[in-house]
């Protein structure tokens, strides 16, 4: 029987999702938690891999048992053993055919940061603290440019081993979340190795005005990792949830 | 000369604001930074005390130092040495008559809580989490009745000390902070001890219907601890804000 679940993890004490000889991982802990409740030894997979301190609202897996169980049970018993850090907030049986990575449709990221003089502890490891004004309306304005079928060659880490650039992004904005917090919100068909990191990055050169928004479809056009901004680092980064076209809702 | 500042801090590893030997407290945080900082043993005034776990976004000190330093590059040396989950987000100068606790005109908490079935990893030690659906429209209502000068014998921990009960409430809401996710937000010119964590367990019996908004009132007036609801963990707890008649701001 297969199951589709839906966690939340703080990615901050994790290597990332992704099993990893001796290293802590989301993917180990889900693994051992279901090794715990049922006995089975099961491979989980994920809507995609999330690096190490990245977190997620809505990252979606999927397994299969041997032995059916009833999924709120399940999903009760699992969050018993599992760190509070990671945590189901949904688990359902679903169709064998289905499969996390390779049915996901959609993805939405979501990038925090803030602007402040001074570090705010509740933010600490949970966004990046931006230290001067920066133009907002600028960077909203960019995120017109983002959206459309494109090769996303200047923004993707030099070591991704992909030769395919090419994905869609259906949607992209600047929400703001809270006074002096703001959230670069992004939808698309699948990212590249760290894209959305770099385009926050390209973002923020613009919100300090060192690009325009002229500039932004240049660097895009010319597919240059050098042109584009740095890579934020990863702890700001939070996958927010992943559209299956066999769900009816989001997952 | 004086400084007054306005610090945030993340509860959870604190025994509370006040100072206790041998154990973590945000007072012996801040006397410690400001010794390693200036060599000073100053006694850091705050505008009240929070218990252990209860968090602050806007909590007021002031301290007195023998040695004039200018406050900003003062502000930053401090939050060098203190931990990250204890920072000044503002510090200035202020008249000697100033004083954190005495000269406070009115405070305001918020509680956090939100309803869902399973806990969310990020709302860990952050907010209380309610498994069944409640009513937050009869909250709203009854946080009508709190707004007054009255006297809350009835919400006041049993072994407060205090015989004088008659606080004034300024304002008292429900506030939609997110999706099921909420915070009673109350200003008042003072609180008894506990008086913000009984009032919330109060106002989620009339949440679960357990309470009408007339049985409240009569509460009210009967000041009778058993009669209100349970005294709610702390983690839910922000002193968000404090505002002084001195100052043109908000603190």
């Amino acid at each position: 029987m297969k199951y589709y679940g839906v966690i939340e993890y703080i990615g901050t004490g994790y290597h990332g999702f992704q099993k990893q000889e001796g290293l802590p991982t989301v993917q180990q802990c889900l693994e051992q938690a279901i090794k715990k409740v049922t006995g089975e030894e099961v491979m989980v997979e994920a809507s995609g891999r999330t690096d190490a301190g990245v977190h997620a609202l809505g990252q979606v897996v999927s397994f299969a048992l041997a032995n059916e169980k009833q999924a709120y049970a399940l999903m009760r018993s699992l969050n018993f053993f599992l760190p509070k850090d990671i945590q189901f907030l949904k688990l359902q049986k679903i169709d064998d055919a289905f499969h996390a990575r390779f049915s996901a449709k959609r993805k939405t990221y979501m990038y925090v940061f803030y602007v402040s003089k001074t570090a705010r502890p509740f933010l600490e490891n949970r966004a990046l603290q931006i230290p001067k004004e920066i133009n907002i309306q600028a960077m909203q304005q960019a995120c017109a440019c983002l959206v459309g079928t494109k090769d996303w060659g200047a923004f993707v880490a030099q070591n991704s081993g992909k030769t395919d650039f090419v994905r869609t992004i259906y949607e992209a904005h600047i929400e703001n979340l809270a006074e002096n917090m703001y959230a670069f919100v992004v939808t698309g068909n699948g990212f590249l190795y760290n894209m959305v990191r770099i385009l926050m990055g390209t973002l923020l050169q613009v919100g300090k005005g060192k690009l325009t928004v002229q500039d932004l479809e240049n660097v895009i056009k010319q597919k240059k990792r050098t042109l584009a901004g740095e890579t934020v680092p990863p702890y700001g980064l939070y996958l927010k949830n992943v559209v299956y076209e066999s769900l009816d809702e989001k997952a």
